[in-house]
């Protein structure tokens, strides 16, 4: 069949002004955040209907075509990267919020929902979407399922996976499946909404969520607290955790709370300088939780694991403390940085870090790292800025080196090679220092069950 | 290769004195809770290693052997049951819990460990194992893995599910996967860690389980309240959890509470009597919380929904409270009811119950229908008394036409045939009522990526 038979065919899939092939669209639906690869499309079509993906799906399965679905594609492991004469699925005008159900806290979105959109309905409702991100403006609720999105109230709530109570996906074959409807209890069998959550559009389409929402939370309240040695960190989680229900535990390094500071109006949240800083916020719901909260605090600065610290006294100096943390990654931008988003366990992250900065520092001592991240979950993003006299490519070229010491630490330390970014095309070949062989092999099966022509998101997570 | 060959075989696996197979041990090791099929393994063994497991699943393999695992043996599905000819594999010596750390908060258990054994050793580092139900005593955790195992605060806690933070499995070839290694960010393909989550040992037998444990409950207190109309139970929920993150909410019926009152030493929570009764456990913190949950009562009181009430002022009053709704599986079970475990969703319940309680009502006008269950989650216990008139047998073959109503009302609700207590081979046969063919057709092509001669556990959860 040639490119223009295939649109044509597509055109009488959906409506027919549904299918665009003109090169910016093509530019603009063929790539995500990673922009490394050029995106090479054959096409985008925008479905309006379940069946209008069955059919698109259907057409793609006899016909051997590559499918690749998009949605905010705000991604940063180019899992939804079309670079290869795909077809991109787009999932824009399947964006409805309906059938609120207040006794079971649960809504219906179509796949195409923003994020934001969702947390703004919820709100509406009285209630709360939990899972939180830079781009909640503009990634779609289907992305974040198909990633397992997570992002800063982790510790709390958990990953997009918690979230979801039903899954309607279309498989390889076109198949359509409604999974777990909603339930909060069904121990009927293989969990395959689990399975689909985070495949990354490998197994098939997600084209329609059931979320579960929850309460908001309430008299959020903000600490800072300055800590000299990165491993007091840890007994500061630890002793806030045995008190106190935390909605996040974050940390950044001085040299990041620098460079926000200097390049932007953000304040510092005290004099004294740390090497580190820890956030923490928690539900302030009455004055017995902040006299707790200053006990453990005043316990920490005792036990010499912090040495300065300020508590937020109102909703504005809440959001500023989170600014220190929130501006870092928009901050050092400018840097072109390499980044890598890691997790171990919480108890090895500090071993972790010191081992990856002693790498670093060794084989390239001009290299500026920039530690942030969610501690309180294990997961931490590593960022290297390119020093000023080294030209881009020669910097990733030597970033890419990191990679692998980085990932052999990792491995050592038995952590993930993707914490919350997924595996898409950037970390396919290094799954390996996570999973091992065996399970590799099994995920190709496991593909070949749902998706046996291999025409779903081909080329992401396995090969 | 012959019985006596197969066992000689199973004692150079495992020590020599780990092979069973007197019959007093095929009978104890090759039934469950269910009692309804007639014990038959052709050998209990009983390994004390991950590679004697790997060990005995490869010589399994290659001889095209069925294999059983033997956990606690509390289900009541019938997934642990060997009644033909199998091998059971029982792991009550696979049974240290070690490796606690403090910061991650998990702890490493064999997957003989026993769910008391657990919550116990959570106690005693000042932590909380929270999946609770009445075989605790005796269930294992790898079983509670294996079926996912609910309870009464899966409100608050969720499943099994959620406290899984590793798994160690070994597959139907005789592989061992180290899964998700303790970690909480983790997004690195598909999570074959959730596939094995109520798999009942279809896939492969789980031997090691890194566990999440969490901070005690502070306060716990109690609230029983006396609901004329089922329906307004909804508004009761609803109402409550608007104000109060609750730790279970469950039900029980008029019905229920006499028998319960009338054969043991439980006192009624107050004088006044209602069709229908709600508990509602919730961490009462302060004087702060206990305010407003008066408030909500003294709410639904004024709406009519509730008639009547009573808050736990001791843990003694808290535990008593309790047993009104805990007592009433044991007290019933001298009528040998027949008993169903099903689920839809919370906002379904009122709507599926009337519907059931009608069409039972119509044929069977004499049958004494038992309602309680975890109204939070919408998982509902059908009980259904014997008749004394009525002959066991007779009895059991016209609910097994009751069994059949029942589900087409699950899947009008799509709903679940198995809530919590798993599909094994009592409900194998109805799993088209919640899983749809393709779906079923899809779990048995999962089952041969991972067992591809069909030796683990088979004839359970799919044919």
């Amino acid at each position: 069949m040639t490119p223009e038979q295939i649109v044509e065919q597509l055109q009488t899939l959906v409506e027919s002004d549904k299918v665009k092939t003109d090169p910016e669209s093509l530019a603009f639906y063929g790539t995500d955040w990673t922009k490394v690869y050029e995106p090479k499309p054959l096409a985008i079509v925008f479905p309006k209907s379940i069946e209008q993906v069955q059919a698109i799906v259907r057409f793609a399965n006899e016909n051997q075509l590559a499918l690749v679905p998009s949605g905010g594609r705000t991604g940063l492991s180019a899992g939804a990267v079309a670079a290869n004469g795909e077809i991109v699925v787009a999932f824009d005008y399947m964006n409805k919020v309906e059938n609120f159900n207040p006794i079971d806290r649960t809504v219906v979105c179509g796949p195409g929902v923003i994020t934001e959109q969702l947390q703004q309905y919820a709100e509406e409702q009285g209630l709360f979407y939990p899972v939180d991100f830079a781009s909640s403006g503009s990634s779609q609720i289907a992305g974040n399922i198909a990633t397992n999105a997570g992002g800063i109230k982790v510790i709390r709530y958990g990953m997009t996976r918690n979230w979801v109570a039903g899954l309607k996906v279309v498989t390889g074959t076109g198949e359509l499946m409604d999974l777990n409807k909603g339930l909060v209890k069904n121990n009927t069998g293989y969990d395959f909404r689990h399975l689909f959550i985070g495949s990354e559009g490998t197994l098939g389409f997600i084209v329609e969520a059931t979320m579960q929402l929850t309460r908001p939370p309430k008299d959020l309240t903000v600490l800072v607290l300055g800590v000299p040695e990165f491993s007091a960190i840890m007994d500061v989680l630890k002793a806030f955790q045995e008190k106190i229900d935390l909605t996040a535990f974050e940390f950044f390094s001085e040299k990041a709370l620098t460079k926000v500071v200097e390049h932007s109006d953000v304040q510092r949240p005290f004099e004294s300088r740390t090497d580190y800083y820890a956030l923490i916020e928690f539900e302030c719901i009455n004055e017995q939780v902040a006299d707790q909260a200053m006990e453990v605090f005043e316990y920490c600065m005792e036990q010499g694991w912090v040495e300065d610290g300020v508590m937020s006294q109102s909703l504005a100096q809440l959001e500023s403390l989170w600014r220190c943390r929130e501006d870092i990654s928009e901050t050092i931008a400018k840097w072109t940085p390499y980044k890598n988003d890691i997790a171990v366990s919480v108890s090895h992250v500090p071993a972790f870090l010191t081992e990856v900065e002693a790498v670093v520092n060794q084989h390239y001592p001009d290299f500026e790292i920039i530690w942030f991240g969610h501690i309180g979950d294990g997961n931490v993003h590593l960022n290297i800025l390119k020093p000023d006299n080294l030209a881009k490519e020669a910097f990733f070229e030597k970033c890419s080196e990191v990679s692998n010491w980085v990932f052999e630490i990792v491995q050592k330390y038995q952590g993930s090679v993707s914490a919350e970014h997924g595996v898409g095309m950037t970390k396919r070949d290094y799954l390996t220092y996570t999973r091992s062989e065996e399970e590799i092999n099994l995920m190709k099966g496991i593909k070949k069950v749902f998706d046996p022509n291999g025409i779903m998101n081909p080329g992401k997570v396995i090969n």
